[in-house]
């Protein structure tokens, strides 16, 4: 008989969703220059073009058995040495292919890391605002989610209620950054204090804590900053990486997973990816994304817009009256709702053609999300739609 | 800390991967030509140009945001309505968009099908021989595998002890013609014979039995016969499809679930299977390759190779003394391995640099597995290996 546990998750549409349709069905009504659609997280900028000459290339090689053939399940060798290789140069840490496992995706990366190091009825810990799909990702390994409330003044790590929250049942920590919905960057302050707080307690616990670092915005950063890397401030840590918004091709599901070369049991910890991925049907990504990516590892797409699109927006939105922490990287922003209702400003967006996701679903109410990875042109022109929200809120 | 189900799977190498790592050495030691690896169901045959071709083209579009953008999480709409009207011309099924769920190749259909309709702790029957990644599929579910005993004169269904097999917890009948290892095509008789017996028990159990029907062996049948297609025989058929033979690349990770039209509920397990990619950080195939497959949807690779191969080793082998059912299909056969002790005689095999796998993963002891699809040419050289084999066990 059909699974109910399933057919029950059938009637939640997730808000970004939803609002996506809505968009897609008023672009048809009154033309899709005119909606401002912020919903999606739908990166916006051309491939780079070494990336699609690898593919064709690769395609039309002759060289079918070694292009089309299977890969071994942990991923192809030559791809794992290569981003080892990348990892080591960037980073400073000793990573070799045996710290690699290819996925498709972060998804697939997260459903790995966390089967692999969190036993079923344990506990994994986030952070608000945090990606919806963790809740998933931690109940399909047979775990609970618990979320640590957010900062909001600056969207960094609550550490007193965290400290609160963690118990000799946690398995693992997720975090994100930078960060979808927030665009906040971890500090290298707090990267230093969540270290410092999980070497204590793993040590007070008698068991290792994994940090499960989700790592697909690292590249989009501003201000010419860069990410600090979480794998530098703690040896437990199980990088998850997709190449989805740095190279702009969502679509086609590549990532990995990399642990520390200190990681506690890393070694062993890649190796049982490839049996996790027997159970649930992974089977590694497609042999020739795998291939191509390979060649462009140290590229990325002209990321720039999503700078100028976060001044743009920072800018005008501030001084009409919102209030909002400033991103330090990804294409998002996550300002206040005014007047606290985040459900209630969303639904008044829209009659500005105004597509807002409300906070809720990041686990951080009286917030709301904006995607900023639309056309500059566009993000110029939504300026009026907000001027007119704020002019019914702020009466300005 | 590290989580002792899959570390528990590292020890257990699979047979064939490690015939395949030991003909990969002995390669090194006396050369490709000389190794006669009957290990591996890797397709030897070149891809479709038209794939290729097809691919190439996307790739240098310049349509990046179609290309390598996210995909719907069922697939892409243009590719499951192409998929659907393919299957509803060819096998005069009322097929739509809505019965089709794109996937990671057959793991990520048979992984998805299997959460959608078996509950955790229910039951899902298959017969040897059999695929023996079933076992994680199944397991991975929540759900136990039974195996019916192979009916080893023909190896079509042992329906008497299949019968008694049936319980009230039966979810799902997991089928696979034709057929890996043995090379059997389901006869028509057979699958009126099961549908029959299913529909009398989902009328005594008061709950549907689903038939999960695994083909990627669908298009490589011989004699110029095609393949009796199960859900032409039974409403409740969930078919299980993967592009990785038919076009000759099991790298790519393609292909898909299939609800026959009248399938009860079917359009609700399509949905839900949504759902279950949530949890399992599956996410789609990449969008260029459904984009690519969508396109050559009725070219299959020249597969008329693995038929000449089966020729000359059906003939050759009976001939030599050895018992074998004919292969009506794919590029396996499965003969009864001399002396009755598979394992003894695939290490005897290895003296003559034969890597032939023994029967017992297949959950068939007692036989071995040739896997063909190798070059012709290597196939007529291997020969006088099999005769040297031969005349050791039959003293010919």
């Amino acid at each position: 008989m059909i699974v109910q546990q399933y057919v029950q998750m059938l009637g939640k549409k997730s808000a970004i969703r939803e609002l996506f349709d809505y968009g897609a069905q008023r672009a048809k009504e009154i033309g899709y220059e005119n909606v401002f659609d912020y919903s999606l997280g739908n990166p916006s900028v051309p491939v780079p073009k070494a990336f699609n000459q690898a593919l064709a290339d690769l395609a039309l090689s002759g060289n079918d058995l070694a292009v089309h053939g299977y890969s071994p399940s942990l991923g192809i060798p030559s791809v794992r040495e290569a981003i080892a290789a990348s990892l080591k140069k960037r980073f400073d840490l000793p990573y070799t292919a045996k710290h690699i496992f290819m996925t498709t995706g972060a998804a697939g990366a997260l459903a790995h890391a966390v089967r692999a190091i969190a036993e079923p009825g344990s506990e994994v810990i986030t952070f608000a605002p945090y990606f919806p799909e963790y809740g998933p990702y931690v109940s399909g390994a047979g775990c609970t989610l618990k979320v640590v409330p957010a900062q909001t003044s600056d969207f960094q790590i609550n550490f007193e209620e965290f400290a609160k929250m963690l118990t000799p049942n946690t398995a693992a920590i997720l975090i994100n950054t930078p960060n979808n919905p927030s665009g906040v960057v971890y500090s290298q302050e707090t990267l230093v204090r969540l270290a410092d707080l999980l070497e204590t307690r793993q040590r007070e616990y008698g068991h290792p804590i994994y940090l499960i670092s989700d790592e697909p915005y690292r590249e989009i950063v501003f201000d010419g900053n860069t990410c600090p890397y979480a794998a530098r401030y703690y040896d437990n840590t199980i990088t998850c990486y997709s190449f989805s918004k740095s190279l702009s091709l969502p679509g086609e599901r590549i990532g990995y997973v990399a642990v520390q070369p200190a990681c506690r049991d890393g070694e062993m910890i890649i190796d049982m990816c490839g049996q996790i991925s027997r159970g649930i049907g992974h089977n590694c990504p497609p042999s020739i994304i795998q291939l191509a990516v390979a060649q462009v590892l140290d590229e990325t797409s002209d990321l720039s817009v999503y700078e100028t699109n976060k001044n743009i927006l920072y800018k005008a939105l501030t001084e009409m009256g919102f209030s909002c922490v400033e991103p330090g990287g990804t294409f998002y922003m996550f300002p206040e709702a005014p007047g606290g209702d985040a459900e209630a400003f969303s639904r008044k967006a829209k009659e500005f053609d105004l597509l807002l996701v409300p906070g809720t679903s990041f686990g951080c109410p009286g917030h709301f999300r904006i995607s900023y990875c639309i056309d500059t042109e566009k993000v110029e022109r939504s300026l009026e739609a907000f001027r007119k929200l704020a002019a019914y809120y702020f009466g300005k």
